[in-house]
């Protein structure tokens, strides 16, 4: 399991950014979530605030979406959208490619498992639940507002959603696409991190 | 865990089948899949060929499929299709129900997950892999021809995803309506039966 990457899709609230925490932990390897954004920024001189703000999620009204269709990412070109955007893309995904590079890891978000995809040995986990259960979450853990913690997260969601499948033309979410999906409203979250890592195991 | 249920939906040649049959000897409970096809005639005389042609696959040019459209298993009535389906779907899913209430065992298919939805504790699994995978266990398990494999397979696959959304209302595959999705393929039919074994455990 020589530099085994473990991308970690999820959806708001559930708990994937513990998850992939807990696992790089347990694993003893590194871990890259809101570190890409400092290491966009440095390689970029885009702003953290940009990157934060459409690294991950797709803008209805920004033209950088809308503008031309290219190739996906695991035939090693990228879609066409704005100069911006694109350039966003092409950073996050050197940024990914350097870490998968670097030695194991875990990676949360970025496409990062179309990214690796034919680049690096990955364990790819996509990570869900019930909206009550990322609501509770959300509220405990990022002091979201209770009365408008639905609305938000299923506006992320989609926007996640949509920008994964711009960039992908996958279906975010399809457990086809993934080696493993688990709930972890349903599962618990350090039953999640046992699950994923017991499956990095049973890889070899 | 009393009577808790394992569901699993598969694909075909993905290894459900196998891997539900050792889960069950694992858990040391009921497994439930042809024996269902042997319950269903016994219950409402159809035919084991009808019922192994129409318990789990949509046919094109059945006008069952076509008539109607009712409400989801899981508000306790069925959809309207043909007699001959409709009484298909209704003594599957007493059968289920039945089985469900008589202690925990493993049920592969017959959107078992959607049919005990709200009724039974269940642990809802779904196995893909990809489709070289699928056609070397086609080939070595069942004798499919290796020309035809992939597109039986396919054909098959689409017949199940199309029974099941014309059933359930929901997107056969689709991560967030399963507690659980493997690759077969990338983690290997015995780690699925220890992580289906482990997650079992981990709902307490």
């Amino acid at each position: 399991m020589a530099n085994r990457v473990v991308t970690i899709g999820r959806q708001c609230g559930s708990g994937g950014h513990t998850i992939g925490k807990l696992v790089a932990q347990r694993l003893g390897v590194d871990f890259y979530d809101k570190k890409i954004v400092e290491l966009t920024a440095a390689k970029t001189k885009l702003s953290p605030d940009f990157i934060r703000s459409h690294g991950e999620y797709f803008h209805g009204g920004a033209i950088g979406h809308i503008i031309g269709y290219g190739t996906r990412f695991g035939s090693g070109a990228l879609k066409t959208g704005s100069a911006l955007t694109d350039q966003l893309q092409q950073a996050q995904s050197e940024i990914l490619l350097e870490a998968a590079a670097k030695g194991p890891c875990v990676i949360v978000g970025r496409c990062a498992d179309c990214v690796l995809a034919g680049k690096a040995d990955t364990l790819n986990v996509f990570i869900h639940s019930e909206m009550s259960f990322k609501i509770e979450r959300s509220i405990a853990e990022h002091g979201l507002e209770r009365e408008k913690a639905a609305s938000i997260l299923a506006r992320r969601d989609k926007a996640r959603a949509q920008h994964y499948r711009f960039y992908t033309d996958q279906r975010w979410g399809d457990a086809r696409h993934y080696d493993l999906c688990l709930d972890s409203g349903r599962l618990g979250v350090e039953s999640c991190v046992a699950l994923i890592a017991e499956a990095y195991r049973c890889m070899g």
